[in-house]
């Protein structure tokens, strides 16, 4: 049998840029051809794909014919438009964006989780989760398959690049303009100074508020009733990939100046007893969560732990004092890689071996 | 009858400096004498307290004669061994150290919520409780009042200034270190950043891991089960203040990089119905407390909103979609001021008040 074709849509933006760095990394990849396909004003670039050269092709109807898997991400309203159109060339579409994530025709997939999903895809289309639900799937997954999860409370401590390059680039020159000025203490000028070093300002910034010496309680739209996009993302995804309709979830998603990874504090409560030693026993065994859980030692996750690595750490894991059958957890994952282009590239791998 | 005489004990501290900030600009103080006392090394400063020179006195038995009230901001052993002797010799001593919080015998105050606690102060020593605890005292005694509060999971955003002026100058070296340096993204070299810029990282930093561009879910020393000294003060203080001792508490202590002001991310269970109408109508007539909560027009707490400022900052309060009777909320709070200073003076006001 041929080998299948990939085609990664969205090549040259971060996270198409990763999944070049990961499927590089590995001593080997199932693909045939790989094809590289971009927005038109990226067409024609030379990009190097495990040490060959790929000209990136126009996203075109055509430029999906013969492919077996196409990696998209993109924008939410492209990937709307243009998963449908490879999947109608005969491509299982991976898509990253948002557009069909909640769609009952689309299984929502981390392949710790519910790999066996895959194969139940009627429109083609298999969508890739939001990354702040992702950093904690793996770890969420393994819990509840052992303990039974009844009931979640998240708090985030997202990263900019959550926020795309603009994010980055943003928190950058933030501290750029910050460095020396020695502000934040008695007063709270932080906006000052960057208005006079002439770095963009709530409209004008990835971010409505400061993010360096700050933090943000917001990302995403505003929703029903004060919830942001992203709070609501985080319990729908949650369900859906968990399998748990019912599953009690509330989060509340806060940016704080960190460039990648986001991390998660999260309360969790389940329908059997825990412990944190059979919790330990349980996320130790699997092969994409490291452990770190020595406070004594001064070992805990941190984001700069975690980013730039693909596997999920998990730590600051203690027993409820006062709830039963409930865990507290610290969670990071690095948001680009196992929040977007690492799982998206691992379902896609998934779906080359389920044939 | 005479006006009472107050002693500020640790007057050249970073709290003790806040607190004649906060005398310097109150129109009025009902005290006669104001008393400034140090460590040896301090004493003979020379101190400006609302317009007039004050001597810094060396903390001696002999200081506390004729003190009425005497406000501590010292470390914990200084405290345990001083507080009693300003009371022997006849003060009231206020005290912001951990020496005394849990103690039975000394009241834990906040005077929106338990004031009427102050003479209740058998040893002569009232205590203050914890900044990260304050920070949320006003909000969560206003809404017990009026809803019957059963328990609350926190997640705390930590200020460096919260420990101390160390804390303070290290995350500004850190910041200075890595401006220019675009780390953090692809790699977590921040640490190695550091090092090479000659910032102290780890055992040598006030903080357990670098902080710029970082998030540390630590704070304070290793109790049983791996939960932080911090995170049980949450709890127990908690317990204390609101008179509640059956109140379920789980927290995880985060320290992030932020200069002042610690943020809470609070999930709140009462045992009475609850909405958000009722919350905002609630909280928005504490005098302390501000509701700042329009997503749609960009209005949520930020430490930077926060800082410098008295009141707490409320907002991005919703219902719980899944846990009945349950409140979410984002509250700021300035850890220099409510959270040390400001709460230990309004307590050092109340006692006169009091008489």
């Amino acid at each position: 049998m041929d080998k299948p074709v990939l085609a990664l849509v969205g090549a040259t933006g971060a996270v198409g840029t990763t999944m070049i760095n990961i499927m590089d990394s590995r001593e080997s990849v199932p693909w045939g051809e790989i094809r590289l396909i971009a927005s038109a004003r990226s067409a024609g670039k030379v990009l190097k794909v495990r040490g060959e050269d790929v000209t990136v092709l126009e996203l075109k109807p055509e430029v999906f014919d013969g492919v077996d898997i196409a990696m998209f991400d993109v924008p939410d309203e492209v990937s709307a438009e243009w998963a449908p159109v490879a999947a109608a060339r005969g491509a299982v579409a991976v898509d990253n964006s948002g557009a069909f994530r909640m769609d009952p025709d689309v299984p929502l997939v981390v392949p710790e989780v519910n790999a066996d999903k895959v194969t139940d895809r009627p429109k083609g289309i298999i969508a890739n989760p939001n990354c702040t639900t992702l950093s904690m799937m793996a770890a969420m997954g393994a819990l509840h398959r052992e303990f039974g999860l009844e009931a979640l409370v998240v708090s985030s401590y997202q990263a900019a690049s959550g926020a795309g390059q603009p994010g980055v680039d943003q928190l950058y020159a933030e501290i750029e303009a910050l460095a020396g000025k020695q502000v934040g203490s008695v007063s709270g000028d932080v906006a000052g100074v960057l208005k006079e070093a002439g770095v963009p300002v709530g409209a004008d910034s990835p971010f409505p508020a400061p993010l360096a010496l700050n933090v943000v309680p917001w990302a995403g739209s505003l929703k029903d009733d004060g919830w942001s996009s992203e709070e609501l993302k985080v319990r729908n995804e949650s369900r859906k990939i968990l399998g748990i309709p019912e599953l009690k979830v509330s989060a509340t998603c806060v940016r704080v100046p960190v460039v990648t990874t986001h991390a998660l504090a999260i309360h969790a409560t389940f329908s059997g007893e825990v412990s944190v030693e059979a919790a330990r026993k349980v996320l130790s065994a699997q092969p994409t969560i490291v452990v770190k859980d020595d406070p004594a030692a001064g070992e805990w996750p941190t984001p700069a732990d975690a980013v730039g690595g693909d596997p999920t750490v998990v730590g600051r894991i203690r027993q409820s004092l006062d709830f039963p059958n409930t865990l507290e957890l610290f969670v990071c994952g690095d948001n680009l890689r196992k929040g977007a282009a690492l799982n998206t590239y691992e379902v896609a791998e998934t779906v080359a071996a389920a044939g």
